[in-house]
């Protein structure tokens, strides 16, 4: 594998588990947590899919066990969140949260369905298991905080877009297109998607 | 096994799987739910209790996994819940939907508890994982649209009516009573339950 | 192992249960659920930590599968736990709670990490693992019954004691003291820390 592209990889990975982690840091604002449950919730958003799906596919270890680090930055940020979030929000722009998210999304939902094709589940089982991988750590963020999941509230295509991502990732693994370049395609896809129907304003059907 | 029999349970089996899906689409539409957020509830209801009961016993691989059709149909179905349910709002009475709900219960219910026997768990915790696997669907069904489980607000008896069906079970199951016929007298027995105690409109104590 | 720490331990444990299975009693009643309604969510409170750990380790089986009595005894008292709670107010005064649960508290986090770690598991994710253990009993009880759970909305320090004896207990890990006499110092950290952050008073910053 060309080293540029692990890197670009290993980028885009740490900026979705920040995307995912600061909008687990906004919501525990939101409610007033204190640190602790400000960590949980980010820790449930960004760890949570991940975990779901390694359940389900009897996959060890855990993500968040092999990079301990990542759980740390996330414990001693949780203490800061709040001063954070708020001399931030000038950076974190909506605009900016809704790139790194769809960066997550996308990048979640591909991996996801890659792992899952590994373990030899059927296409669109792994699409679907993509889909999990990408939406339920906000599903918990949501259910801990006692609201309706936002991806079940919200007419805008999220999983909508992360599944079709994810049937993109299927055909090009069927075809034997190059790994790396079938997930960097796919979650460019997903990231493009979402962007698209923001700015023309798209939406599902009620 | 008698192959009428194996059909019967088959039969069952979709009619059950089908019922606990509805119930999903009918929940998501007065959410007024997309179509994927349709689709992720219906599979949640429907299959949300096996996967619970398979995590617990370390079974593998998941009945969605090995019944992509299933899958595949409920996703297909979404995109029309809201039409199709308008449609049958005459076929799909509330009794039709109680008969077809206490079919699934008692299938899943004593389908469960037969698995946890053959896991060799001892027999009330048996009975309790059959239970769970009979009433958890509805549980992640009503978490996630954010409402106290409806099993815990109702005062009808549902997990009672499964856990002496449960209880059934394990009986004929210690005294060697052929499995088939066994999975079938329980399953009878919890519809036959909740039918009665609607019909006479029993309550349990608060 | 000496048998009266073996005793104090098992004393203990049975102090733990017992008190977590009230918590979730006490908030069936305020529900006014029937019995079957609060079996189950005593059973997830008492419970649901412990499970959760399992899952996320991979060790079987559970701990109610392998001590069925507790279960069938928490299935009994249930259908008398109004009428109990009611004769025992005396009894059960907020302070005899307060004690019960932090002595459940500091049993369930500290043992999960002694597991965690026998798991080889880092070390500040063997820690959270504890504190996982120790209040996730309470979160599935908060989420059943659709509130925001607790540990996220009081701002008295309840994670945060967990997570300390939990780090106690990894240095002495660390320092090969005996393991016994590191549950029972850890254990009884977190119920000194509970203790002293109520009588006087301290709070988490918001």
């Amino acid at each position: 594998m060309h080293p540029r592209l692990t890197l670009a990889l290993s980028v885009m990975e740490a900026i979705a588990i920040l995307a995912y982690a600061i909008s687990g840091f906004i919501e525990a604002r939101a409610r007033r947590l204190d640190p602790i449950g400000t960590f949980l919730v980010a820790m449930a958003t960004a760890f949570g899919g991940g975990t779901v799906r390694d359940i389900l596919l009897e996959r060890r270890p855990f993500y968040w066990v092999e990079h301990q680090p990542y759980v740390i930055a996330l414990f001693v940020v949780s203490f800061f969140a709040p001063m954070l979030l708020k001399a931030a929000s000038g950076l974190f722009s909506e605009r900016v949260l809704l790139v790194a998210d769809a960066i997550g999304l996308g990048l979640f939902s591909v991996s996801g369905t890659s792992l899952a094709l590994d373990a030899q589940l059927p296409w669109f089982t792994a699409a679907m298991m993509g889909v999990t991988t990408g939406v339920f750590g906000g599903v918990i963020r949501d259910v801990l905080c006692n609201e309706v999941p936002l991806i079940l509230r919200d007419s805008r295509p999220y999983a909508t877009c992360a599944f079709a991502g994810c049937l993109l990732y299927v055909f090009l693994h069927y075809i034997d297109f190059d790994t790396i370049y079938s997930v960097l395609f796919a979650t460019l896809f997903i990231l493009l998607a979402r962007l698209i129907t923001f700015k023309f304003n798209i939406r599902l059907p009620h």
